[in-house]
């Protein structure tokens, strides 16, 4: 039955979040986890391709591999002809080369004989009696894939803080990366308040209601990157609100919600500039107009309103 | 070193999409989840409030629950005066009544003495030697909340198939569900063959790449909600190739990449052929242009280009 304290000044919607965005600092712990869940994640350190993609130079095409200037002047009616001596296959590993009018047979992503310096795609050909008719000719490079055309050894293909979109997963596969070191997610602490609320789960006795707040702002969180750790709900008493905030100092953001509107039970404020600093209390906007911003030991704490829609709309 | 066939009729991009959209259905498998993680998932069934939210009448303000009345004509230079004789904390279960001239103290969310119709806002009134000074009048309803003001008991909530959004998830958790049925996401195997082609982690020999595919189609998989699975890289093998599908067909979804172009290792549109249904292979888009989608037992496969660029801007 004390006296209440309204709200002083309010925070404009714009100030409150340059303040917010000034007082937060990234996360720098660091974390090694398979590329399979590197999804949406952050990339912590800049990255050099440590070998070449592809590693060795191979056939774009489906086709002959040749020497080019064997298949010069060649012509629908005059078609040069090459004697057909061996195939190489996709995954092979050869040592062959070629010799005076010969070709080897390969296929897209087959390596090449040491000494081909181009492929004659199918299309332009005939095969008959163990000889390749060749219709068109190629000029040296000609469908072929040279080494680390992909991806050349040394370069810096990622930096550091890039987000790791698919075609950046497909980066770290192509590198035979198994795990990458990413950024954490911010462990967030969530916590409802009010003598009222019960976990849901739990029978609503007289005069109580469910949680609501601890599961939007979890929603939200993770929505945002955040991995979100929800406390059980935690009775309008100062002396618990201060024990349990206490208990989350290793958290790296603390969100707490209710008892943040003036009144007797306005124990959040209080709490908070017994523990640390307020920044702000109170923003310009509607609903949502109690949120309060602090900082105790330099964990960051946001006390959302208590109720469900305003807390959501600030969230 | 047989004959190879073009590509016949390529389909456009829309008239695939089509097809696809038409060939597919949605999954009808329901899962039991935590209202934790339904975050972004798919609600399986309409949802009845079976509580109404709050589940009693409630105060809206910090002030004191009053018989509306009994402060009509109140003012700054002549208050009503009533006695204060108790003090309702949000979460107390009560029976209390007021008596004529009589008022109670509550907080926001304290449920109301039977015969209360109103709360008086603290703001307007002083307290003194047991007795409360109200400076305005208020109407019988002013600041309260109404049993069944958020939600009413009996009314459909939430539908089939809505999305769960924060805001949804606070739904369910104000009528205390702990879980909820969801559809299931599909899950999909992700398959890459090609003979040069190792998975990452093992050391590449020569003539010899890594695995990128599988790793970009399931990261774009994830991203869409749906639970890819992936499958050591097949060999260029039909048989191989054959037998992995022939084990995948309890998929919802088979995605395969490489061997879909035109050439010698076209193994997989001939594996399709004989195990079902080509629906379309080749799309009018470039890169991509050897897209397969075909149909086995009631099991949806795409057959995606082998290059990883190609794969990736087709998926």
């Amino acid at each position: 039955m004390s006296a209440m304290t309204p709200f002083k000044l309010l925070t404009s919607y714009e100030k409150a979040l340059t303040i917010i965005q000034k007082t937060l600092r990234p996360i720098d712990r660091i974390e090694s986890i398979p590329i399979e869940t590197a999804h949406d994640r952050l990339l912590a350190k800049d990255l050099l391709a440590d070998i070449s993609v592809p590693p060795f130079r191979r056939a774009a095409m489906d086709g002959y591999a040749v020497k080019a200037k064997e298949t010069f002047h060649a012509s629908t009616t005059k078609p040069k002809r090459l004697k057909l001596v061996d195939k190489i296959h996709a995954g092979d590993s050869t040592d062959r080369s070629l010799k005076s009018k010969e070709c080897i047979q390969v296929a897209t992503g087959s390596p090449l004989p040491k000494n081909a310096d181009a492929v004659v795609m199918v299309e332009y050909t005939s095969f008959q009696g163990g000889v390749v008719n060749i219709f068109r000719p190629v000029y040296p490079g000609s469908n072929i894939s040279p080494k680390g055309e992909d991806i050349e050894k040394g370069t810096m293909v990622l930096k550091k803080n890039d987000l790791l979109i698919p075609a950046k997963i497909g980066v770290l596969a192509a590198l035979g990366y198994t795990h990458i070191e990413v950024y954490a997610k911010p462990q967030v602490i969530v916590i409802s308040t009010g003598s009222e609320v019960r976990k849901i789960g739990s029978k609503l006795e007289s005069g109580q209601i469910y949680d609501v707040n601890s599961y939007t702002i979890s929603a939200i969180l993770k929505e945002n990157g955040a991995i979100p750790v929800p406390h059980s709900p935690v009775k309008d008493n100062h002396e618990e609100i201060k024990s349990v905030i206490a208990n989350s100092l290793d958290y790296e953001l603390i969100v707490i919600s209710g008892g943040s509107s003036v009144g007797e039970r306005d124990l959040l404020s209080h709490v908070v500039e017994e523990m640390g600093k307020i920044i702000f209390h109170g923003v310009q906007v509607k609903p949502g107009k109690p949120t309060l911003f602090g900082i105790i030991d330099e964990t960051p704490i946001f006390g959302m309103p208590g109720y469900p829609t305003s807390c959501l709309s600030n969230s």
